[in-house]
């Protein structure tokens, strides 16, 4: 086209066109990092986005001083990446960044030494656990870490309350373009939720793979129209870290009380009818729950239409069987978890955002009935903590724990009445999590105690001939049999806030004396 | 939770926290519309979005007089949504609308009564065909139309250059979140690819389906989290109007010579190796390469990494013969292209921003080896227009053509010399929507024809023993055959602007005298 056909003179003659560009040649208006420096037109076209090692790609970035940049969780305590990309981005001699990551697991001791030097000085995730939590709770940060759920993150990225200048994601494999998936590779991870949402709204994004495949990658979780740099190396995690602290058949006789009476509880509340839904975590109590409910399913006759949030192999083999339609999975939990949503289409991977977002159009959560949850501490009002100890020092997550609470039909939070001599079910909560006017039913080894707020299930339970009990009695019986639980002290410093869902400030942790 | 963590007091003592909300209650801060009226706070979470009807549905998206809505055209002339939807919002007294459509069809006809009647006073769009593209050269419209490449408008949705308030896309299936495909259903249109970005970016989104299918709907093209109205109505499309001017074999001897002889111009540019990639339109010439190419890659033992673009019958033999890795697949052409992406895991559906856009960090078209592409005319200068015909009248599409060729090594043009009386390769294109600079390779049934920039080409293919003819030859030897062609006449006024991809303005239509 050696001829342009518009010019200023053109486009101002046309009403709305004055301020507009007349086309110069292919590439001229393209967004800065787009292209690549060639003599002939086509080789502007960028074909790999390979770059030879994380240095270059973190220079490429543009990371500066005091930006955000962040990191997923789906390898658990498996992670290599996080330590991989801190330990260079601290040679490289970066400061005061902010590091958002989807969780901190076991994996991530090493923040608390970037911490120290002044690498990183402000932490947002769902949750911090080992030394790092300890940190935390002891003051090591001047500004507050911020505790968001998995809906509740999303969210925030969407909405840019949380803007991610670099995200620094693993991924099991990817192509030169960054087409990439959990499901191929040397160290799968199943579902590639939390990350797909920093894909899609950081400025700049850095895939991390040790199995770089051939063009294209298939299946595509994360797309390479959201890629900047692909960076290979030698091992991203190890996937028998995925299953840290997750999954096994409980025999403790406690959690296969509970556990019979949470589906006790699900049949008497009307919900439990052919398509109904369903998310449990992946704790002891909680596969018991999936393995009795089976049971009452073939019983009824009854199909679950989809089965929601982190996966585990119990869910997996209810799929296989027909008994659940679809499996929604953000995150999953345990190896069986991710050769399932390898192998069946209908194991269906999901992003955050669709999780469990609470400004979108409708999450996977909105359409839960059950929800089965566990707690570090319950209190009177049905507040629920899952993110400090009775000590006051943090140490677990927020999760999806306020999410699924939030819209399901009925909640259920399970929870033995003393773990060891602690007290869990208590007067309050040392911090909130999950407001208690979301929290439905309460399971103990003692029993089912319903939130006097939905006295619709009340009446369900009676009709059932289940025998309630009251809030005041378990707590109660738990001072009995521990004592009046000793308060945890605190400074004035807060260390970290607890946002809810929507963002709003539902608690703050206090620094421990 | 009856006890309140957190105050403004408590905030404010928090640098960087004061002016956050402190948590009230579940659902507090929620954006309008998520949630309905309910007296329990459970109830209030919305678990359906069907409405009763479109009306319905356009008063509960807001819909007003000057706003702009959006229609997908993957039923082509088969489409029954855009008039229905149209006729409602016409009845109901709505006045000067935009109504960006991804095309406007044989089946939009309609749209000419609308812009009379002043329902709709500017329409945007990749193409325009029949009595509407006629009334628009005629001057109907008060503001020019807009011609977007397919890319172009993937950008442009994505950039905000066209906002669109309510997005009406007709979907085969869907549930009754939202959750929707092409695959399922009464009448099946395959890929979403361009509805895909209006339902991720229209303020909001209706969906229209003759199958409302149980929760959750699967595979999920468009998801439930950016859908706000789902509305069932008897019959959304004929999926045989899908068919329109496509696929079949040809047996027209001047199209089998240029198919062959693209195959040779394939082979000799070095590019046709092991892992090679491609595109081809619907075109008889279209078809009949992929044929030859078939024969040539079996004798040379190679396979085709992806296959790109509107994708027919031919493509998904292909694929099922894994003779083509995967297809990318943003519309389906033919019935044989819907069955294929309903089977084939590998016939991977894309958006139109995955597809083409610009401006994302790299499109499928990036990777493209070869196009091939069809023409209304080209010019000495390369130059391609798709859109109008000789005597000046829009008729036609702008589609993908720009994107591809700006991206592919090798972009090949098929065009025979003449089409009946009238000249194909002239001296000057009457519009250009294709710059020559980005086109390689033009195939006539005189030869093959390369563009001088493109000196890397002419010295394989005459390494090859292809004897090349030169576009001066070809423009001459049409002179000769049809004699000068008659210019089209044109008034001052713009009744058109072409677009390009990055949205500069390569051309204008005038109205035709």
């Amino acid at each position: 086209m050696k001829e342009l056909r518009v010019d200023e003179a053109l486009l101002a003659s046309i009403k709305g066109y004055e301020n507009r560009n007349a086309y110069v040649s292919p590439f001229a208006f393209q967004p800065e990092g787009t292209m690549q420096e060639a003599a002939d037109l086509k080789g502007q076209v960028r074909r790999t986005k390979v770059v030879a090692s994380l240095e270059e790609a973190i220079k490429k970035s543009g990371l500066k001083d005091g930006m955000t940049i962040s990191f997923h969780h789906h390898f658990r305590d498996g992670d290599k990446v996080l330590p991989m990309v801190m330990e260079i981005i601290a040679n490289m001699g970066f400061k005061d960044l902010r590091v958002a990551a989807s969780s901190f697991t076991g994996a991530h001791e090493c923040m608390v030494e970037y911490i120290e030097k002044g690498v990183v000085n402000r932490i947002e995730s769902s949750g911090l656990r080992g030394k790092l939590a300890q940190a935390v709770s002891n003051g090591v940060l001047a500004s507050p870490a911020v505790i968001r759920s998995h809906g509740g993150r999303a969210r925030a990225i969407v909405e840019g309350d949380l803007k991610i200048d670099v995200a620094f994601l693993g991924v099991p494999s990817s192509d030169c373009m960054g087409n990439a998936n959990g499901v191929i590779g040397k160290s799968v991870c199943g579902s590639l939720g939390y990350a797909m949402v920093d894909a899609q709204y950081a400025k700049k994004v850095v895939l991390i793979t040790d199995t770089l495949v051939a063009y294209p990658n298939h299946p595509i979780s994360i797309p390479q129209t959201q890629v900047d740099f692909v960076v290979e190396v030698e091992e991203i995690g190890d996937p028998n870290g995925i299953m840290s602290g997750a999954t096994r058949f409980t025999k403790n006789p406690k959690e296969l009380l509970i556990a019979k009476n949470v589906v006790k509880a699900m049949i008497a509340s009307g919900y439990f009818v052919d398509g109904f839904s369903m998310q449990t975590g992946s704790g002891g109590a909680a596969l018991a729950v999936t393995r009795f409910m089976k049971e009452e399913m073939l019983k009824r006759d009854i199909k679950c239409s989809y089965a929601l949030g982190g996966i585990t192999a119990a869910f997996a083999s209810l799929l296989e069987e027909g008994l659940v339609k679809e499996i929604f999975d953000v995150q999953d939990f345990d190896l069986g978890g991710v050769a399932s949503i390898t192998k069946n289409a209908l194991h269906q991977e999901i992003s955050a955002d669709f999780y469990a977002s609470p400004f979108n159009k409708s999450a996977a959560v909105n359409k839960l009935d059950f929800v089965v949850l566990s707690a570090l501490e319950i209190d009177r009002d049905f507040n629920v903590n899952v993110i400090s100890g009775s000590n006051g020092v943090i140490r677990a997550a927020s999760g999806g724990h306020s999410d699924a609470a939030a819209c399901a039909k009925m909640s259920i939070i399970v929870a033995p009445l003393l773990r060891g001599r602690l007290p869990i079910v208590i007067d309050r909560v040392t911090t909130v999590v999950t407001p208690g006017e979301t929290v439905d039913v309460l399971v103990t080894e003692l029993g089912i105690t319903v939130n006097p707020l939905r006295q619709d299930l009340k009446a369900n339970f009676e009709k059932a001939g289940i025998e309630l009990i009251e809030m005041d009695t378990l707590i109660e019986r738990a001072k009995f049999l521990a004592g009046e639980p000793k308060k945890a002290e605190f400074s004035d410093e807060v260390v970290a806030v607890v946002e809810y869902r929507d963002g709003s400030i539902i608690d703050v942790i206090k620094k421990v004396k």
